[in-house]
């Protein structure tokens, strides 16, 4: 099975509910929200820095990050990833439907 | 088949290829990496407040938002998104392998 | 006189009371904080690129488009920039003083 | 004589300058222009978390925190804050003479 967001979702939701673990991603969802946004908007500055120096090693370790501490602050917020997903799928088939709309011959 | 980054990183190289459309992707890409970085992290700051305003419905755009940004800003850096699900499924693995070590029964 | 941060927040402050006038800043401020906080926020991405870029003339333009976004978010969010520069001379002194006291020879 | 930020600027010069102190201001600037970009960056994302959260108390300490590494990253790129200062008199210049003409009678 490819590994996805949702295999590293079920992964972070695991960490949520070990009793035992003292994990880093726990913490994150112990402190709340607001300070997952605090998280996460350091790697997007990271991600921003990656990019414009064009260090394509850093941006990839980077946009890991971001990805991680996204999926931690959904499940900090109560909004599932499925969502996310559903809203990108629904917009990416009616831009799909616009644009062959917008064909001449359709 | 399951909607994954995967599938929606397909449809952006779709529209990159693609020579009649003029696609809000396409225009993107063409702008080049450091475009990509300022709408990006437009789309961060975004998600922050949403999820700060704990405003949920919000929250989900927002980060749909972003990850289509993300995935736009890889492709104009030439960072694949697979070197990115690879690494964070191979520090999935490891700190899987981290935690199990940690415990006092193995 | 020369012209500092209290003469830009003077001048913000005139167009905030302006009636007749249909300004930036007022329109802005009718906004409200979230929305100064967006703005500021795509300010500050702006400043981050242009730092990383090295462009010397892009970054004094952006550092006032931030100057001038972060008065009016303090404006909006009723926190007077005469308190925040309390702070930072207040941390001046005292910084100088734990540096003067870690001398040798004080 | 009133604290402004050019008093603010003179003090992380005279930090940069010191020969013997250890300070986190001549640090900072040591690492250089990318790093104090970061250092920034995280700066703005606390400041908009304060903003949306409507904390005016922790506002204010964290307006104070983004001016003193907007300065410090100035510095480290080698952008006088004098120009910035020089561009946003000229802004407000120009924008009341704007004003001044779209008025109806002047």
């Amino acid at each position: 099975m490819p590994f996805t967001l949702d295999t590293l979702d079920e992964t972070i939701a695991a960490r949520q509910n070990a009793t035992a673990d003292k994990s880093y991603t726990k913490s994150l969802l112990d402190k709340g929200a607001v300070h997952c946004a605090r998280k996460f908007g350091e790697e997007a500055v990271e991600t921003i820095i990656s990019a414009v120096e064009g260090d394509r090693a850093a941006l990839v370790k980077e946009a890991g990050d971001l990805l991680f501490h996204l999926l931690v602050l959904l499940r900090a917020s109560g909004a599932p990833l499925a969502d996310v997903m559903a809203e990108l799928e629904a917009r990416s088939r009616q831009s799909g439907h616009a644009e062959k709309a917008a064909r001449p011959n359709g």
